[in-house]
């Protein structure tokens, strides 16, 4: 399975607000449209959020969960892949709602605090479309993603019981430290899959080749290498040239989409996750990648199957 | 100035228990004798934690910050740096007391988010010197540092109106970019003091001359060179290895103690802080370097001298 | 000129033996032909070398090179960058007869000495279509490319009386600082041009992203960003990955071409240095990037211009 | 013997004149005079160069040699480690003279090409003590120390035959791979021990902590943890900076002597080479390491011992 790339794309987010693009999803049809071209360009696992159908606020609503899953579902064979990471300011139980309510193969385990900076694209911005969307973004001032030792156990005993496989999202050098507490305390199994995430914001590493390096680097040396398969994804500009930079560097997986960025090209943008999954592709060819399949991907990554997930 | 190495004693912390060392200070009177001794070992900065008298429980108290201060000013020229980091669960607000207060000519400030895992060390003890001491390794399973980007921006104009020099506590390489912005929000002034802080805790990277390297390389990238000043702080076994490297690499400032570490040398307890501050000062003068005066620290880091705090 | 890209091609090296492909092209008019077509397909630099018409064998014969240059001169308006590297065990008078002889636009400059661990793939064939290959891949056990400094000297001063730029290859961290002595003596004029040159062979580092990452940050420190342009070239499998990689770190130029690798693709022999063009330019493009026509890479790299050759 | 820390002392060398130190040991006594005194003071490694006792020229001489090892074997039982790298244009088979002669228990292995910069410093002098220094440091500028493959592979058979420790001489990251190949072949046994060399000079790395890391990182990333040891060498004032790195970050050995640095701190000549073992062992009692003996460090190196020298 060497040379098959695991597409992932990640549909709609909670980051971005409508007003950055007229095509972010925002309804569950929407999001069901575009996970299921997404799958049919190349993409192997979708993450997914939902909002509010009204106005595109990031929603935890279970049953928007279970809509887009079950609609996704009964059209194609996608890796539905939910986050427990959507909303700012749940409490750690309203985060694993949807874990444990769709059961799903895969879910997003943020392990470590973190502040998320998108207040400095609020200036950008003269008009927007919904009321919410400034405020939503000054929010973020005043909340730091904040999961503690003990909600990690909580999370990792969750995931454990409902045989998802957590993505962890890894930030910083010093997070890959709490997967090697997980695995020590046999709340999660190995091999992990990480997920090493970059964008252009304050608090974090500006997404680059070099930072890449440096915390594959430190996975390979705290976790041992052929312990972790792992994933890429960066926001905005950055997307496509560091997930083509993991794909040079062997990664296994590589994420794209709507979430993290709304442009395919420079000034392009995106109608839809799909044209940056075709995109990857492209690249991929030329490295002598192909997309991998779902099935080929719940192989690549130990996953319980479509047939145990609840919805 | 080149061949002057500013050392840092950490008086007492907040992390260690009494039950790790019969020398760690407790009351007032002992914290302001082992600043002393580490003045006179050559320390030329104290950084301050309080304790409550009776039990050794880290506190906040602002009335235990003075009498300290106040007693350590009487007896010499130490530079003297507060906390603002010091208990869990406190407020802004609370953390702000001490900085306010005193107006202190240094102080430390956190600004990026992040969780403390001592409580991996709970199973080294079979008996404990207090009742609090168990349940206060445990609680930090519990509790996330956690400053938001309005924290840092109150705390960013608290430190310029009291003209005190923050410490800028770094702990991950991403850490960097929030000093880069608050200097760009002119909620601090360059050239900045940062401390790079390494334990060997879950959470962190660990303490190596490799992650070292990484950090400072961080620093030299986001904020160019000559633009900081920096300095080191590093936990148990690795305080004197990750110090002296810091020399060699040309770091203005080290920082030992028994805040990091309760050892003088392998199977040594420390019985001061001064012990460290002499390991530090005898490999110093190997490398020809010798400790930076009080003074020569104020020149070197710009500090509004000891007549302008209040205490 | 942010969003081009100068593609260079090596067009048949002298690395390579003919038994490797049956597309290695080797007469004058072969290498005229693969080197137009390269330029058609984006290509603004051709790297020449030349082989011995009857049998392949590199060759330093300066009516070679000038037939092959103006015969491309007729043609279109390449770059044209020929070796100062060409032949095992040629003396510095010898290695200069190109430059001396064509002055050309460009040529390369390896300013510190290596070996050439191509022996070990002797072992893959077990027929050669000459009998010269086998014996030619054992030669590099004996011979050490190994230029001086006086050799340097004179080829800076050389470089200079024919204002021809240099492309300096650079092989290890420490060659970097033959560049900048080089830029202290006045034996070469800033900004230089660079290229980091990759094999997976016994004495080098190995290609790798890492190793990329770490000699383009040397060149950084060593040389100071906005000093330098850079490439790279890598051989093997690893073309096409790492001059991708380069892309996604900004470099200005990335070199394909048979010299590096026989291959368009896993498996895929290539029929000329135009394919692997091709490839980079469909990943470019992906990436917002165009193919920088030669007159775009004159003005990039600051060049004298195709009317002040000598042929 | 996880806090021994094994010294060796390069007594002499081939790289300093004269005219740089009075204290530089010339004749045979001399050098045997200053090794037994950097063993009392706790080196367990003499690094061995002898020189024309007349007017201290760089000599290959192997009488000169003999008579050096055994006047020192019988004051003490030091490691004696020759050097095959000694003067400037010798051939393979005058390099191979001493350990042929000597059949020592270590002997320096320089495996792959490099120029040696020293004309630099040239211009510091305005009078020499002897006439062949100056057109010494010029000659540097027309040598390249450039051993090739059948080098390596003649070199790698006599230290076997011999039962030669090689220590490896690394100067650059690629270099790293000639090791990795010798034990392919079966030239060279493991564990290996490395010594990675750096100096202030054009044409290498600059000495610098980064500088170690990466040279580390690289032996552990092609060689696998725990199949070397290693050792460091950093010229003038970096020596002891660099070598107390590298006791904080764990290697088994570090290398000081007149043959690196004819300072024993900032301005201060030393006196012998135990001048600068003392001051290493000052700091390495500092980070709870201390000396190992000969026999320690024949235990830990794998060494045959000195009843099954030549001399």
């Amino acid at each position: 399975m060497d040379n098959k790339l695991i597409i992932t794309a990640a549909i709609t987010g909670s980051v971005h607000i409508p007003t950055m693009s007229d095509y972010l999803p925002i309804t569950p049809d929407q999001i069901v449209e575009d996970a299921v071209k997404a799958h049919e360009a190349g993409a192997a696992i979708a993450h997914i959020h939902v909002r509010n159908p009204e106005n595109g606020f990031p929603s935890a609503d279970p049953e928007l969960f279970i809509e887009v899953c079950s609609k996704i579902k009964a059209r194609c064979d996608l890796i539905l892949l939910p986050t427990t990471g959507g909303g700012m300011n749940q409490t750690t139980e309203e985060k694993l709602i949807p874990i444990k309510r769709l059961e799903p193969e895969m879910c997003s385990f943020d392990p470590a605090p973190f502040n998320f900076g998108i207040f400095q694209i609020a200036g950008r911005f003269k008009e927007y479309k919904y009321d919410w969307e400034p405020e939503y973004l000054e929010l973020c001032k005043n909340v730091t993603f904040r999961p503690t030792f003990n909600d990690d156990m909580i999370y990792g005993k969750t995931f454990m019981e409902m045989d998802t496989k957590p993505e962890f999202e890894i930030y910083e050098l010093g997070h890959v430290s709490y997967v090697k507490w997980l695995l020590e305390e046999n709340l999660t199994k190995g091999p992990v899959h990480l997920q090493f995430v970059f964008g252009p914001m304050v608090g974090w590493m500006t997404p680059s080749v070099k930072h890449l390096v440096l915390i594959y680097d430190e996975a390979k040396e705290v976790l041992g290498e052929g312990n972790f398969t792992w994933s890429v994804a960066a926001g905005g500009r950055f997307q496509i040239p560091i997930t083509t930079t993991a794909m040079a560097m062997g990664a296994q997986n590589v994420r794209v989409g709507l979430e993290d960025s709304v442009y395919a090209g420079k000034g392009i943008m995106a109608k839809a996750s799909a044209d940056q999954v075709n995109m990857i592709k492209r690249i991929a060819k030329e490295m002598s990648l192909e997309p991998a399949t779902s099935e080929e991907t719940r192989q690549i990554l130990g996953l319980k199957g479509l047939d145990k997930v609840n919805f």
